[in-house]
């Protein structure tokens, strides 16, 4: 750990440290970036990364598409487009936000590079610093990074195993009302969550609709999973029951490949006209050479076909690590049994602290990401996220035993010290979200 | 313009209006936009946009490259990526930037989705509200767009025939900070400026550093055109000679496509680490595909030929223009001679107003954007940016022959009235720098 901790932020002198924005305080490297530079090893089992399995696609199909692309739209391919997006690849996406009930108008539709940037729009477009944003518990890390260098007030609501908690949802409400506060989104990942793997049932999704209706709060919805369930039809997307009310993002980053960063916001008509001047503000236009190539796949492949194939690959998988974590995990962890998407959320036994035991874990040449990066108040100690997106079933297999030996040693240590192993140099847990390595997301 | 009037922002009911945050206000739709969706018929010469002639590479290679790419390393390209971007790209934007005297390493780098997202990262990271960035008169409308974005306070300091007056600078700096006001960035375009025409010599660069040097204040070098010279050597970069004050941004928007959206920010250490963090916040990554479509490109093509074909190409536009306007605008018309880049900025006789001109001018089938667009102060009523890049030479010719019917015609007006027309209805000239739309860029 020594040589990547002495890349970490503030241990070198900067001249500008005192010109910077405010912002730019919540915008600092964790320890734990500096730990997973020295985790992408080939020999670790990573069981942290959030990369779709690409390899899936066919490369020969793919390469062929993009040489299409440029032999018969170059000149518009290679040239600046319009700030909302390729207006054939947003009637295109219709058809996809069609499969978890969305539908709407082309104009409803911002193109972004990667539904990030979507996030990152909506939080630019709402939220003043101190504002509050209302987000689940665990939440995603990325969006976490982003309302912090924004300056909200990210406030976590509880869940269970059918997702945000709608009682709990009005509390945190009324509780920041009460407080003052000036609460602006309701942040939440409904469909096979990251990272905690659970889904919303319908009857929870009407009530969280209602709630957000009732209080007057947008509802941003970020649906990158919505498509990879492992059974029956994609869930309805909250969006299919409010267009008014909720700001859909999605993205093709996993359906079809994530190095083309395009991603999408459907928002009712002045949210969607305050995005797409935000948009341009940030990068002018989305990229014509991945808009088009995105366009031409699904004009041309059978992506439904496609999306079915992946489902497949992550039900192995995810059937793997479940069936590994069942067969080896000491007694006394938890885990969530995810309907779709890349992850599981861990609970390790009584007394054990994920965060301290990562340096142990790639020793032993296996990493996750621990809990609390999916918090922004020190919550989480006792979780980790472990996906099974990316390993073969082997790996996967293989990198749940080398964790579950970690996970006994530890245990071993509570047991005769009363105290999991919190030694000198382990990481500090809390306010670890704020910068989501892109593998990570 | 009553149809393209009837999107103009403010014109529908929003139920969102009072949730948004303090800096969308300053994100509003101008009126010049809805005049522009008018005039993008064909009929209509536009010496409005910013387009590279990207129809100047040859499209089978272009082609090729991006069916290489991801027959080649489709699993890179097609997957998530470093946040920082590709570090092969990286050293070889070096090879790139050595052409105008600028020496780093590749870790200095930051690779952004167009240079516009770096323009937009280094404000999130230097400004917070009310903080002042100095800026030319005129300046590049985008930039503005950001830094108003963020609710800087954005000072305009003069220019002469050389770019940016030292003297000037120095004054806006004492002038502010005995307001008592942050100055956080000095934002400069020093070579073929956007939209001015103009060059800095060297001696006014050496001049400027020292300004800044002494001021302890950020220069951002903004330097897009700085390879599309039309005689002798590229300028010599600003950061060639401070490679701690300085933070440049490069892009292959103009030297290769601006489709690929690929740009980057070259800067101090501290300064490069709050950079990635907000870009990763921002866009986690940018675009694997485009990336390593750059990396391929100038791994196998001769791209010092081709900018070398890009110059000959946009010569031969300049002096189409400058001979046009020579040969047929009436006494009284000035511009300015530009020595490389995209734009020339005319200055119109005594008493016209080239923003209440424009709607006769595309009723005459012309284009251009008014000088009010490139100043948030209500500057620049006399003046129009002429674009050369896109349009050949008989369009160009033909475009100021309009162009050259509608000033005369307004001079008539004046002569007899005593003032120029500025009909019910005309446009409002200030504050129209707040969004640019792409192809204006």
């Amino acid at each position: 750990m020594g040589e990547a901790g002495s890349h970490v932020e503030g241990s070198r002198l900067d001249p500008w440290v005192d010109s910077y924005a405010t912002r730019a305080k919540n915008l600092s490297a964790s320890a734990i970036r500096a730990l997973f530079a020295v985790a992408s090893r080939p020999e670790v089992v990573s069981l942290a990364g959030g990369m779709p399995y690409v390899q899936a696609l066919s490369m020969d199909d793919m390469a062929d598409i993009a040489a299409q692309v440029v032999r018969d739209r170059g000149p518009q391919a290679l040239q600046y487009g319009s700030g909302q997006g390729d207006v054939s690849l947003r009637e295109q996406i219709l058809d996809v936000t069609a499969e978890v009930g969305v539908h709407a108008h082309p104009d409803d539709i911002v193109v972004t590079t990667g539904s990030q940037m979507a996030l990152d729009l909506v939080t630019r477009t709402f939220c003043d610093p101190g504002d509050v944003v209302l987000v689940e518990s665990p939440s995603y890390v990325g969006a976490l990074g982003v309302f912090r260098s924004y300056e909200c007030d990210v406030v976590h609501v509880a869940m269970d195993d059918d997702g945000l908690i709608p009682e709990a949802l009005q509390q945190a409400i009324d509780a920041a009302r009460a407080a003052g506060k000036n609460v602006k989104l309701i942040y939440t990942i409904p469909s096979f969550h990251n990272p905690a793997g659970v889904t919303q049932p319908a009857h929870r999704r009407a009530q969280i609709l209602e709630i957000a209706q009732r209080a007057g709060i947008a509802v941003l919805e970020d649906d990158p999973y919505g498509l990879l369930g492992f059974e029956g039809e994609p869930p309805r997307a909250l969006r299919a029951d409010d267009d008014q009310g909720v700001i859909y993002l999605g993205s093709f980053s996993k359906t079809i490949a994530s190095g083309l960063r395009v991603g999408w916001a459907i928002a009712p008509h002045g949210v969607r006209e305050k995005l797409v001047l935000a948009a341009e503000a940030a990068t002018l236009c989305p990229s014509n050479y991945a808009q088009l190539t995105v366009s031409q796949y699904l004009a041309t492949q059978p992506w439904r076909e496609q999306i079915k194939s992946f489902q497949e690959v992550y039900r192995e998988r995810r059937d793997a690590m479940l069936e590994s974590l069942q067969a080896m995990m000491p007694a006394g962890t938890t885990w969530t049994i995810p309907a779709g998407g890349f992850y599981t959320w861990v609970t390790l036994p009584e007394g054990l602290d994920a965060t301290a035991m990562l340096p142990r874990a790639i020793t032993e040449l296996v990493a996750y990401v621990p809990g609390t990066g999916f918090f922004v108040d020190g919550q989480g100690t006792a979780n980790m996220r472990l996906s099974y997106c990316y390993p073969d079933p082997d790996r996967i297999r293989e990198g749940v035993r080398r964790l579950s030996t970690v996970v006994e040693a530890e245990l071993e240590i509570a047991r005769t010290f009363g105290t999991a192993a919190g030694t000198p140099g382990s990481l500090s847990g809390s306010g670890e979200s704020s910068t989501p390595a892109p593998d990570l997301a």
